[in-house]
């Protein structure tokens, strides 16, 4: 690896490209503007249309007709949960580490079918109560949506026994993997959910812009009808079309940056054989480190915690903070409280700073930052 | 201009990125990869919030208030005419050269509201029948939706004479210029349309995955309830959010291909400084070599032509000419009918050829293509 002059705590907002990447983007781009951007998508056919949902697949434990490529995580997400066939006696399960964007979606879906939404309860330690899911899921519950990591704390929540208490029900399981998919193990058998959005471009360092999901067949044949594009559907008569594959990829535009799908595509070959969890001994020391800090209130909920630590100062503003680590050369990001609102608002916090590492990161790091931190903060 | 080693007439599919694209580009993934991909969108922050916009702005001759970002054209034309609130009295037109893509989303609004849909006749002479559009059109056309210039065959539809006669009635006004901006003058004020889409990557010489739209604020107004994200919107309480944005900017998603939207950026700026109109001598010029070959139908609708042209051979397969041109290092593309079947499917054309002359292009080019033409034909 080759040496850095700053520090990148900032992985849950994006992680830093490996060469493969930038370089598979660099010679997309460079072909195009050589040989002609149509004829560039043809080179890259067989990766584009089989090798990077191949290698999405692979990663999330699915097969490859159920995974759609999005600009975002956010248009996986308004592009199937939005789309749920939901009436006024339907329930909506969230939690309160759901996250904002997630939220409104289901606002309007809300506000649209008349369903209902309840917010999953919290022990006392801050975990998901999931005594509390077992004694109250029925089949009255249409959408349960979990969090498994949220970007505005660092909680792992038990996603996998969540699928257990879910699996006898009707409901659609929903997992946001923004925040886990490359650094946590997420297969979605495992975990039983029905649909995963997840991002290219934070801990499975890949390019801005690529968003994924994995839709189960029964969930997608259950949406409410929407666009079709011309990679699925044809015109069939002057007054018709037809949809001509049931794949995932029905739920997909057709035309995207095809230098960000083959970035995601060698993100994704870098990512299948780069350590995965090695971020914790590193983010444990960084939490010891904020813990000691003066003034300092760690943000982090429940008894496991991932690479991302939320944290705020007594006086300093997180403002001060991000800026005064940023000209310090250390990237931390900082976070608004109503992005994860009903953890994060509802407890007074309206804005904190996030620390996020990824397995490139080390000690040695937290140790500049503990130091940057300390001057920062007078102490 | 360097030399190229081969000869692009594939315009209508996607221009040859200037340099200055694939600088702002490489330079983005480059930045990203070396500071962080958040750092890097704050680094480029004014063009990403401003820039971009402005500039198509200054393209249209809209506000820049009035402009959206979107990952394709297609998606631009599904986030606003997917969304119209139309019901069964409604009346919606389209005209032969509609898209076909913009064809079946008018197909899912119809099944979804009951309008009902009507083809524009043409005239003998090809050219949409402006009469008959003067003679029937009331306050219960809702829609009608023009095709500039359609990628199938290179008519030029007269959008402003068209403007005109709408101008008076409720009807929105659609236009969709994918292949008409950057190699005809579109101005959304002369042309009197309250929405415009449109695609980066063809005429204007821009990356793959870049759309855009101009919808008029009386039309935002009018649309159905769809997902607001958290550049334009905000939860505001345990049970509801605002918007808070107002402007076209509320139609789109916050995340995006940063190296996408500054290579747009990159390729609006070459565009105001390059020449318009210029293809019109070489695309006459090779309209003029195919209607002397052997058995070559030209596919020219009306009287005013782009630089698109598309044809076919009595025995040539398309799909043999776009590959034997393509073995001798000539670009062009194999286009269905049935991607504009109200013109194409509706004349028993299945599949064509499709030759798109850019201002780059010369007539020692078309010499070139003729020659192999004449050597595939055999004549």
């Amino acid at each position: 690896m080759t040496a850095r002059q700053f520090v990148h705590f900032n992985n849950a907002g994006a992680g830093l490209m490996p060469q493969a990447v930038t370089d598979a983007m660099t010679e997309c781009v460079r072909r195009e503007a050589a040989h002609g951007s149509y004829e560039t998508e043809l080179h890259y056919d067989k990766i584009l249309q089989e090798g990077v949902y191949q290698r999405l697949a692979t990663l999330l434990g699915a097969p490859a007709r159920d995974i759609a490529l999005f600009d975002s995580a956010t248009r996986a997400w308004c592009s199937v949960a939005g789309r749920l066939r939901l009436g006024a006696t339907d329930r909506v399960w969230v939690t309160p580490f759901e996250y904002a964007g997630n939220l409104i979606s289901l606002f309007e879906l809300r506000d649209r079918t008349g369903c209902r939404i309840e917010v999953v309860p919290l022990r006392p330690d801050g975990e998901l109560d999931l005594d509390w899911m077992s004694a109250n899921i029925s089949d009255d519950v249409a959408l349960v949506s979990v969090t498994h990591v949220p970007s505005g704390c660092g909680i792992v929540n038990p996603v996998a026994e969540i699928g257990r208490i879910l699996a006898p029900y009707r409901c659609v399981y929903a997992l946001d993997a923004c925040q886990s998919v490359g650094q946590l193990r997420v297969d979605v058998a495992e975990i039983g959910c029905q649909l995963l959005t997840g991002a290219g471009r934070k801990f499975l360092r890949g390019p801005r812009g690529t968003g994924f999901a994995y839709v189960a067949p029964e969930l997608r044949a259950s949406l409410t009808s929407d666009f079709h594009d011309l990679h699925v559907a044809r015109v069939s008569s002057p007054t018709g079309y037809t949809v001509e594959d049931d794949s995932a990829r029905a739920l997909e535009l057709a035309e995207r940056t095809t230098a960000a799908v083959l970035g995601l595509h060698a993100a994704l070959g870098h990512h299948e054989s780069a350590p995965v969890a090695e971020q914790q001994p590193v983010a444990e020391a960084l939490r010891a480190t904020l813990a000691e800090l003066p003034g300092v209130e760690l943000i982090a909920p429940g008894s496991t915690q991932s690479g991302i630590t939320a944290f705020r100062h007594r006086t300093l503003s997180a403002q001060d903070i991000f800026h005064g680590l940023g000209t310090r050369g250390i990237n931390v990001w900082q976070i608004r409280g109503d992005h994860t609102p009903l953890y994060l608002t509802e407890r007074g916090v309206d804005q904190a700073v996030r620390a996020s590492v990824h397995y490139y990161n080390t000690v040695d790091e937290v140790a500049v930052v503990g130091r940057a931190l300390r001057d920062l903060i007078g102490s």
